[in-house]
């Protein structure tokens, strides 16, 4: 056998066996978000404190006297920061649109309080609620009572970021997105990062 | 002449002439920081709220009862949020230590309200101030009246991104800052990020 021949032999003996494994663990397709299941299950991404950019922070502080229904505790009250990734901030800030796939993450923590010599000081504690906006241009999923008006709405405990607690986002998220909806359902009017 | 011999003059005829090249534009030395000049004078980074990552929010609503010389209103009420690199931030929470280089950008914003349908809300106005803090573990400057305790200090208006209205760090930066000096001047306890 000649050297040639044997050296082919050798890259037949490894390689076909390597490109049986590799087709093996192929995915059949490349999937809409790493964060979205293919039943449009959303989960909450796992790095966004410390590799997204911020879009900015909301305090709500006490209930809106929108009447007597709205009084007693709200489940928004504490500090709001909102994050996404700096790809989808940068093509916002371009285009006026929120591209297909973009996420936003909002945490609620409550409020910390503190005298310092700087003043009396508000702070965030420990996060006590996390929502996630995944924007979805194509009416992925019709029947999901997540999905609708451009968006997959979700709402986790921050203990358990795979288990979305809102049934129907139409009543969970859109009691306080709707007023948003001239803006796509996002209160760009307070963030920092896209003025 | 040989094919190899063509080959390596070939090489020497193009290799040449960008290595001097190369060599003529290459910097004297590395500077510090693309943020500090070769005096110690400090700047605000242009990309901070859309490329960095951001630490946390600390909101001053009021005076601290801290004697009758503090009554009035401070330059620092406001919504606060400081950013960093994420390089920054992974090293320090690797490390529990900000690595030599760390910029720290604090914004202060004014406190603006809305009544919505989630509450009675603050967000933040048009940014008023601008500090930058810069980590220095070789004291580089020493007799600068900006850089001291480990740290350049600075402090902008956001209209002048180069122009440090502080003249000397303990008077305007360490009247707040010194609280914080079991935490090397950084007020982490409030930050999610770091959390």
């Amino acid at each position: 056998m000649s050297k040639i021949s044997r050296m082919s032999l050798t890259l037949i003996l490894f390689a076909v066996p390597a490109l049986i494994l590799a087709l093996g663990q192929a995915p059949a397709k490349v999937p809409f978000s790493p964060y979205v299941g293919a039943d449009g299950a959303v989960s909450v991404p796992s790095d966004f404190r410390a590799s997204w950019v911020h879009l900015g922070t909301w305090i709500v502080t006490s209930q809106a006297a929108a009447g007597p229904e709205k009084s007693g505790t709200s489940h928004a009250n504490g500090i709001h920061g909102v994050y996404t990734r700096a790809e989808s901030l940068k093509a916002y800030k371009e285009t006026g649109a929120w591209p297909d796939g973009t996420v936003l993450v909002l945490e609620v923590r409550p409020v910390q309080w503190d005298d310092l010599p700087t003043g009396h000081i508000m702070y965030a504690g420990d996060a006590t609620e996390i929502s996630v906006m995944i924007k979805d241009r194509a009416n992925r999923f019709k029947n999901h009572p997540g999905w609708g008006d451009g968006w997959g709405w979700a709402l986790f405990k921050p203990s358990n970021p795979r288990a979305n607690m809102s049934t129907d986002y139409k009543k969970d998220c859109l009691s306080c997105h709707e007023v948003a909806r001239d803006s796509d359902f996002v209160f760009v009017q307070g963030y920092p990062a896209v003025k």
